[in-house]
């Protein structure tokens, strides 16, 4: 987990007052924390076919700092809380070339049978995976 | 198909030039196209239930008028061409306060068959639907 | 405040899980931020010509029930905390059909004055603004 | 122009027929001529210093095979047209795992004087960066 994302801020993510739509960086969370699921073993496909979904229950962000384009995004991201049942990846998206830290944000996430939609407990269904994703939790 | 379909421009729809990315021109087309399938009785979900799809093969568009935020766009769409197996709609988008003509373009749409994923001739299978398509065609 | 904002899913906002994509709902925020602005004449361009700017400095949504393609999202908002500097745009995305409640959320918005890029007092500078957006607040 | 731009297909980029919305290749397209100019010593930063913009007078895209989550795309471009005021760029999109050729498309730019926002003979104005473009012309 001490690898990090980067993303090349695009123009199509601009808006009109010419800086990153907000929008966007939820879906740069999407994008790190995919990217940071395959780097460890847990790729969406894996998941999908040991049968678990993981929704989005919730997702906050705090914007700090503009981005422009052209600029690069080095996201840093950490499993901050872990249940049996669902999980907190937190965020910090940096500016590559100043260094500043521009947004944090958060998302929720469930653990659910993609059978049933119902929750699954990882720490029962899936011991391994539970494990793995406990030794990437940010210890407090 | 007298009836044209109304977009307000989002701020999210800006770039940094400070008008629509010409990429969500495409999106309202497909607003546009969804709207009037509906209003003419062909509903995507009623097409999905008669195991229909309509795939978009290609698109085009040419850009002469920027438009801004709060900006209303003014959608007229025309089927164009209409064969068995495909149909071209065309689609003007006009700036609704200054009625300028703003964006062209078409896309072409392929009549596949939902569960084989091969082309379906819309005449034969589907005539009603083929001859409604036919009323709406614009005559050259 | 009464009035509620509707917006139509597009096929455009949905993604492969055949929900929308949750980072749409913080573009709907904003749609039904604009729209409600607008109508309660503190429309965007008014608000740049008197030389404000309201960045969103955090956002947060949580996601309950999965909307999808064709639904009609009816959105509720309201300002749950005012201060001189800043306030809370509360939402409360509904589906229309089913009534039930899908995506609840927030965001804070700063009032910074224009040419300085600074914080800017709306009490001080804009009483009336301010008094009326005291009047559109919720009271506890 | 050798060398190519890679994209990873990202989950927001589908949608509910699980492949992605053709109105994101278009995005791909800028993505890949952003890079693609910057690496060229045309840099759109560099560019807007000399007092040029590139505005998008029209694009078309033709769909062949579908992409999907988790594919990378792998995005060729060559300049197919270039005159004084104006140039063509096309763009071929390959899977990159099948090598299959998944979309085509151009899109035509237009060159404008920044301050003026009329058309710019390249040629005439800057007679180094005009022959620069032709070096990366595909000849017929």
């Amino acid at each position: 987990m001490e690898k990090n994302y980067e993303h090349v801020v695009q123009y199509y993510e601009t808006d009109a007052m010419q800086i990153v739509h907000h929008s966007n960086y939820i879906r740069w969370f999407e994008e790190a924390r995919t990217w940071w699921l395959s780097e460890s073993g847990m790729a969406y496909h894996r998941l999908e076919e040991m049968g678990i979904m993981m929704p989005i229950l919730s997702v906050n962000a705090k914007y700090q700092q503009m981005m422009r384009f052209g600029d690069i995004a080095t996201i840093h991201l950490k499993i901050t809380k872990l249940t049996p049942v669902k999980m907190v990846i937190s965020y910090w998206v940096y500016n590559k070339q100043t260094e500043e830290l521009c947004v944090t944000g958060d998302s929720l996430l469930g653990f659910l049978d993609r059978a049933t939609g119902k929750p699954v407990s990882m720490k029962k269904s899936y011991p391994e995976l539970y494990e793995s994703l406990g030794q990437h939790t940010m210890k407090s």
